[in-house]
This record gives C-alpha cells, sequence and structure tokens, in this order.
C-alpha cells in the first residue's frame, strides 16, 4: 500500500515500488509497465503521480520510454548472461525447429521463473505465500532435527568427518538408510548405486550433465516445473515438452518425438506431478518402458513428492529396477531445506560416471548433514514427522479446495499432495503482477509452460491458502480484472 | 605386500591386487599391465603365480590379452561417459586444432585424475600420502571447529536458518566477514557481491557455466591441475595450455591464443600455484589484465591456497578491482575439508548471473556450515589457526626439501606454500604404479599437463613427506627404475 502520510512523496514511494520489482525481476527485462491511467486507478493516486514515478525510473535506467506505446522495463546489461532469461527463447527455437508450434506471445508476463524461485527465499510479504514451493515453517518445526545435528557435533565426530573430503558417493549410514528406505517403494538398490546431492536440484543437474551432450533432445512434461526447462536450456539442450494427463505423459507425442528427434532423456515427476498432483497409472508406466527400450534413452524419476504420497505409487524406477532409469529425490519438502540433502540411485552402469560429475562440480557434499538426515531416518522421527503433515495437508487440501472454488475457480486436476492446479478464468500472469500489491506471490500458469503462452490457470500451495483474506483479496482482483 | 603365510594363495593376492587397482582406476582402461618377467621381478614371485593371476583377472573381465603385447586394462561399458576418461582426447584435439602440438603418447599413463581426486577421499594406505592434495586430519584438528557449529545448533537456530531454502547468495553473516577478509588483501568488495559455493571448486564450475558456451576456447596454466581441465573438457570447452613460470603465465603464448583463438576465458592460481608453488608478480599480472582488456576476456583468480600466502601476494582482482576478473576462494585447505564451504566474488554485472546459475543447480547451500565458517573468523580463530599451520608448514617444508634433495630429487621450483614440485629424473607415471606397491600414492607430473605426456615430475605435499621411510621406498624403487 502507498502511504499519504509518509515521510516519502506518493511518487517516491511508486517508483520505489516498481524498482524494486525490477530489480527482484518480478517485472521482467521487457516488460510494459501499466498504462499511465491504469496504474493511477489500480494504485489510487492521480495520473501526475504515476507520471512522476515513471519519470523517475526512466531517470534510474531501469525504464525506457518507446513512442506512442508505454514505458518498458529495460534489458539489462548481463540479460544474454542469465540462463533464465534466455531459457524461453532457446525453448521456442526447439519449439519452432519440430514445427507447428505457435509464436510466443510479446513479452508481457511480469513473473519469471527467476522471480519465483527467489521469492521462495525471501517472501514479497510476511503473509503465507500462495505461490510457495515448500512447506511453511511453522509445519516443519520440530526438536528432532536439533538432536540430530547434535549427534555429530563433538569434537571426535568432527575429527572423523570433517577434516577430510570424505566418501565421495556421500554418507554410507544415509546410503544404507536411502536403501532401506526405497525398498519400501518397492525399488531395490544397493547404497553402493546412491549417491547423495545438494538437493535433488543437485541430482537433476548431474544427472543431465552426464548423459547429454549440447544439442541433445530432451523429453520434459508440460505443465512443468520453470527451472527444470531453464537448466536445461542453460546447458545447451533442445527441450520436447509431452503434455502431461492424468494417468502420465501423451504416449503418443512421446512416440512421435522418438521417431522424429532421438531424444535421449526423459524428466517426469511421475507421482504427485508439479504442479497438478497427477500421478502415473501403472500401464502409462509400462508403456514409456517401453518406448524408452525401444528408441534407447533413459528416464530421469524426480520423485521430490514422495513424502507425500503412499508407497504403493506407481513408479517408473520400481517397474524397470534402474535399467534406463535413475531415481532422484530429497528432503527439502519434509525435513529442512536448507540443509540440501538428497540423491539418486542410478543403474550399475551409470554410477561411476555420475559420481564422476559429482566430483568435478563440488568433490563431495557435507557429511555432517547427511548422517542428521540419516538419524532422521533409522529412528523412525522422519517418518512419524511425514505423517503427521500428511494428516494436517489433507485437512488443508480440503478447506483451500473449498475455499478456491467458493471464490469462483474451478480445479483443473483432481486434489493431491501439496498443490493445487487452479482455474482462475483470467489471465494470471496479470493477476500475479497485480497481486504483489496485496502482498501475495502467486505461481501464475504460464510459468509451468515450455512455450510460455497466456494461461488462467495458477499453482496453489495448500498449506498456504487457507486464509479467507488471501481468497477475498484474489476474487476482489480477479473480478477487476474481468 | 604378498603374504606368503595369506589364507590366500599368492596368485589370488595377486590378482585382487590389480583388480582393485583396476576398479579404482589407478590402473586406467587401456593401461598395459607390467610384462609377466617384469611383475614376477617387482612383486617377488614367480612367473607362473603372474601368470596365474593375470588369467584370474582376464576370467573377470577386467583384463584383455592382446595377441603377443601382453594384458591390457579392459575399456569400461561406460568409459564414453566418464568426464575424466575422455578429457585427454578432447585436450588432444584441441592441441591439434591448434597445430604443432605433439601426439599423445600411448597409454602407459597409469594414474588418472580420477584415481587421483578418488584417492584424496580413501588413501591406498593409512601411511601419509605424497600426492595428497588436503593437510593431514592431525594439521586440522582443533576444539573450536565443534563450538563454530554447536553455535548454531540449537532448536531456534534451527528454526530460523535450516527450514526455509535460505539466502540464495548464502548466509550474510558470512558474505559479511569474507568481505572484511577480502580487505586485507587489498579486495574491496560488498557483501552483495559474495557469493557462497560448495567449496571452491563448485565456484570454478558456476563462473565457467555462466561464461562459457560449448566449443568456447579457455586459456589454463600448464602445468595446472587435473580435475579443472576435466571439467572444463566435460563443459565442451575447448583448453589452450598457457605455460606457467615463475613469475606468471607465459605473455607471449597469451598473446598468440588472443589473436587466433578470441578465448572467453583465463583461469588463473596466481598465488601459490599449484603444483609449482609460483606466484604472479606484479609486473606479470598488469600485463594479463592488459590482454583481458585488449581482447576482451574474463580472468578466473584461483585463491585456494590464500591461507598459505603472505597477504601482500599480487592478486589480479585486486589490482583490476573486479572489472573482468573473479575471485574463488574456499576453507577446505585450511579449515575443514568437508563442510565444502567455498565462495566468489564477481564483478557487479556477473553476479545476477551466477547467482541464477546457482539456483539453477543447487538452489542454496548450506547455512549452518556457513554460519560456522563465519564464526571461525570473526572469533579470530581461524586466523591464529592458520598462522600455526603457516609455522608448521614452513619446518615441514624444509625438513621435505632435505630430504628430497638428500634423496637425488632437485627442486623444479622455488619450494613454497604446500606443494613441491620436485624432478625425480626418472617417469613419474612408471615411478607411481610401482610405489602403490609399497602403500604410497604419488602425483606424477603428467597428470598437471593438458597435453599428457611423460614426466620427470610430481608434485609433493610438504606435510606428508617428512618421513625418511618414504624417500627410502621412492629412492630404491627410482634407483630400480634407472
Amino acid at each position: 500500500m502507498l502511504l499519504k502520510n509518509s515521510a516519502q512523496t506518493l511518487t517516491t514511494q511508486l517508483a520505489a515500488r516498481f524498482g524494486q520489482r525490477i530489480r527482484d525481476r518480478l517485472l521482467a527485462p521487457g516488460a510494459r509497465l501499466p498504462s499511465v491511467r491504469l496504474c493511477a486507478q489500480q494504485q489510487k493516486v492521480s495520473p501526475s503521480t504515476v507520471v512522476g514515478a515513471y519519470d523517475m525510473l526512466l531517470a534510474q535506467g531501469l525504464v525506457e520510454a518507446r513512442k506512442n506505446r508505454g514505458f518498458y522495463v529495460r534489458e539489462g546489461q548481463n540479460s544474454a548472461l542469465t540462463p533464465m532469461d534466455t531459457a524461453q527463447a532457446a525453448i521456442k527455437s526447439a519449439a519452432n525447429a519440430k514445427g507447428g508450434m505457435a509464436e510466443l506471445p510479446p513479452p508481457v508476463a511480469p513473473v519469471n521463473a527467476t522471480a519465483l524461485i527467489r521469492s521462495m527465499f525471501h517472501g514479497v510479504s510476511d503473509k503465507p505465500q500462495p505461490g510457495a514451493g515448500v512447506l511453511p515453517t511453522e509445519w516443519l518445526q520440530n526438536t528432532f532435527l536439533a538432536s540430530a545435528l547434535r549427534q555429530h557435533c563433538s569434537v571426535q565426530a568432527i575429527n572423523s568427518m570433517s577434516l577430510q573430503y570424505g566418501e565421495p558417493a556421500g554418507d554410507l549410514g544415509l546410503r544404507r538408510a536411502l536403501s532401506n528406505r526405497l525398498a519400501h517403494i518397492a525399488l531395490h538398490v544397493a547404497p553402493e548405486h546412491i549417491i547423495t546431492t545438494l538437493g535433488a536440484t543437485h541430482a537433476l543437474d548431474l544427472v543431465s550433465r552426464t548423459l547429454l551432450r549440447t544439442g541433445d533432445y530432451v523429453m520434459v512434461e508440460e505443465p512443468g516445473w520453470a527451472v527444470e526447462f531453464a537448466r536445461l536450456n542453460a546447458l545447451g539442450m533442445r527441450i520436447l515438452p509431452v503434455p502431461r494427463r492424468a494417468d502420465g505423459p501423451d504416449l503418443e507425442v512421446m512416440a512421435r518425438y522418438c521417431a522424429a528427434y532421438a531424444p535421449k532423456l526423459f524428466v517426469s515427476v511421475s507421482v504427485l506431478h508439479n504442479p497438478t498432483g497427477f500421478s502415473l497409472s501403472p500401464g502409462s508406466a509400462y508403456r514409456v518402458l517401453q518406448l524408452a527400450n525401444q528408441h534407447n534413452f533413459h528416464v530421469l524419476e524426480d520423485d521430490t513428492y514422495s513424502h507425500f504420497a503412499p508407497e504403493h505409487a506407481t513408479r517408473l524406477c520400481a517397474l524397470d529396477g534402474l535399467q534406463r532409469t535413475i531415481y532422484v529425490s530429497g528432503f527439502s519438502k519434509i525435513l529442512a531445506p536448507n540443509w540440501r540433502v538428497g540423491y539418486m540411485a542410478a543403474p550399475k552402469a551409470l554410477a561411476e560416471a555420475l559420481l564422476d560429475t559429482k566430483l568435478l562440480t563440488t568433490l563431495t557434499t557435507p557429511a555432517l548433514l547427511e548422517k542428521a538426515v540419516a538419524w532422521c531416518i533409522d529412528q523412525g522421527q522422519l517418518r512419524r514427522h511425514a505423517e503427521r503433515v500428511r494428516t494436517r495437508m489433507d485437512a488443508a487440501r480440503a478447506r483451500s479446495v473449498k475455499l478456491a472454488v467458493a471464490h469462483g475457480c474451478t480445479l483443473a486436476a483432481e486434489p493431491a499432495g501439496m498443490f493445487g492446479w487452479v482455474d482462475t478464468g483470467v489471465d494470471t500472469d496479470v493477476l500475479a503482477q497485480r497481486m504483489l500489491d496485496m502482498g501475495y506471490l502467486l505461481a501464475p500458469g504460464a510459468l509451468f509452460h515450455a512455450t510460455r503462452q497466456a494461461s488462467s490457470l495458477m499453482r496453489i500451495n495448500f498449506a498456504t491458502t487457507q486464509e479467507a483474506q488471501f481468497w477475498a483479496s484474489f476474487a476482489k482482483l480477479r473480478d477487476e480484472q474481468r
């Protein structure tokens, strides 16, 4: 809110607000600022205040005026270097290469992948953030985390653990605990074929770097997680988006891609897919693996949300027994995001190569935090905590869905896991920009598409969308936009 | 040693020894095993024992017999995927592309980069390892490390630090401490232009990924660190080796490379260069920066060994004020290698792009360990500890050099820092293989050359080469080889 009785003028406050948003890339380079008339109306200030604020931004070099077309965020001097910024262009060119894909719309989209991911770190306000990708801290608070760490902080423990680089594959205690744990989801893998990583993100990166070479084609699910698109793009890969259905990826599209491009990899969040919450059916899983065998590609199964899923959910890796599949997961969604403990389980033939890539990129990973996670697993603390979280999530989901529907939304997918995929009926890129004024960061649907296009969908975190206050603000701005 | 009174036959023991070495890649794929006669002589067993052992290796699929040429380590089924294994070939092709470089010799070199790097994690015996890249654990033992951790293990600390992803750039307390610390080496950089990483290795990787595209030319110092060559190669870069002299890189070679290939980056361990211990002169530093300006490339200054160097040593980043330079360092060589705390300081214009790459590859890094390092800096513990280590290193260096000279070696570079660059007078690849039988892993000179070639040099760690026992074994096998 702009404050009339502030030490700063309304003009300065408005300029500061846009300036911060541009620096945070919540307003992307090339994005158009609202017209003076619209902005005045939205912010409830006079047009001259807006003109003054835009002039200040112009003087600061943050925006540029285009004749008769308004004000645009200036392209940064490094934009060519920034992987996030160039992802869209590369995806577009890959999409064009396969023909028949629509052109990208002009850059109206204000909230980009960088902005969303950064907002996960320092939210835009103190309010619960509907677009957040992790659980609120109060859901994760537990005294056992401190106990887990203290086990490994004695002088003796540090002398034996911290003063050498440590095991390249990661702490053996954790790998043993993981091996036991994976057996519960019918994935039988020896500790020596498990490699720990700095969160699941690091594992996804290591697999891509080990299996792929620049220019290789990779199939990803669409909708899907923008950071995955950006990472593959930064590595110089060509992205083939496969529509994700309720029971799995669109197999006909996959088959056509296989015939035309011989992709090397398919990346799938098979269980509790982000953002839809869909889980793979056994039949789809079998056919994906048949395709993989037939066309000789690997499957990277990202099981980040496994803690919210039943053990009997169908996993590609369990079916295939890690022949063509690589399993990736971690503990950021359930234990302590900043501990950055993740891992991958790989076919025997690949484990050595993955380990080499890990050595080249980080040498090892911190054993202290891996031992702490192992302790949480071995003591049963993780299991009990995850049960509590699932129960709480079930209640949150029910309440959040009810509120969404009561405020005129429809669910685009059967609600499951921690995310809802919600149709708002209006362009969520535009809505997201307006909601920032109220202190809420949305995750607009366009963000989950490899070929960015206007979308009326948004992803909500069930844990952070239980307050009527958010939904009231949402409905008000959505109705103004209609 | 093979044991006559062991439960296993000498044949089984010998096969097991070679088998382990092949799996650890201390014997590289394609390497030739010693002839039966030579092996029998070296191991003090009968030729029939050697024949039996080689037959067992053959049956295990670890070696292959080539008609009239002996036994060779089989190429692994993943060798094409392993970045370390393919580095040499790619470096060779880059070298050939610039013309006039000698062909690579056949693969006689048994100790490769993977093997050396892995040996840093689980040594080949309990003896002090002359080829080690880190200090022995007893040099690093300190009660203050446990104190540093315990400051940040309370329930309250964990609730405020571990349950969100954390600051993308890294813990602010550590970045402030680093900003103060860097001022002592005349590098003035604000905390917001410092980004923490998972050790210096991660920083080197992030810089390469942000600045370079596949096929770009990169200048590296030769001799230099094999892992850096392998990393750049795995990223698809073309390596241009610049001879490293006592006062800095060979500027004439650099100028020729600049004119012919427009390289994008020069990677330099300017101070206490690995493996030579050379430090850059002010004049050379100035001319490197002139070249960088003239030919528009960045300079990546790897100051990993800064803890052993005087503050007044010339740093490229301090001269240039982070215009075209990026500074990388870490704490693995002085505090706790497994904590994996490193960092980079970058030009303002690059910091955002580097941060995006960090987000794509690991999201964040663990704040707990960063806060612990910050505590060690802020409490003066690191400074006092580093002083003690330097004093101890001075004594170790003097003793180690004396022993090396007494055993017929010459120093190829003025001894400084933690490594000695020692001329043995014989092929150190061959010698390294023999020394493994005695439980010592050497770092042969060939490992430090981008274009692998026979070398009589080796790198020794002064901290681990103070025992007369090692030098006696060394001299004995060296003399046998002459």
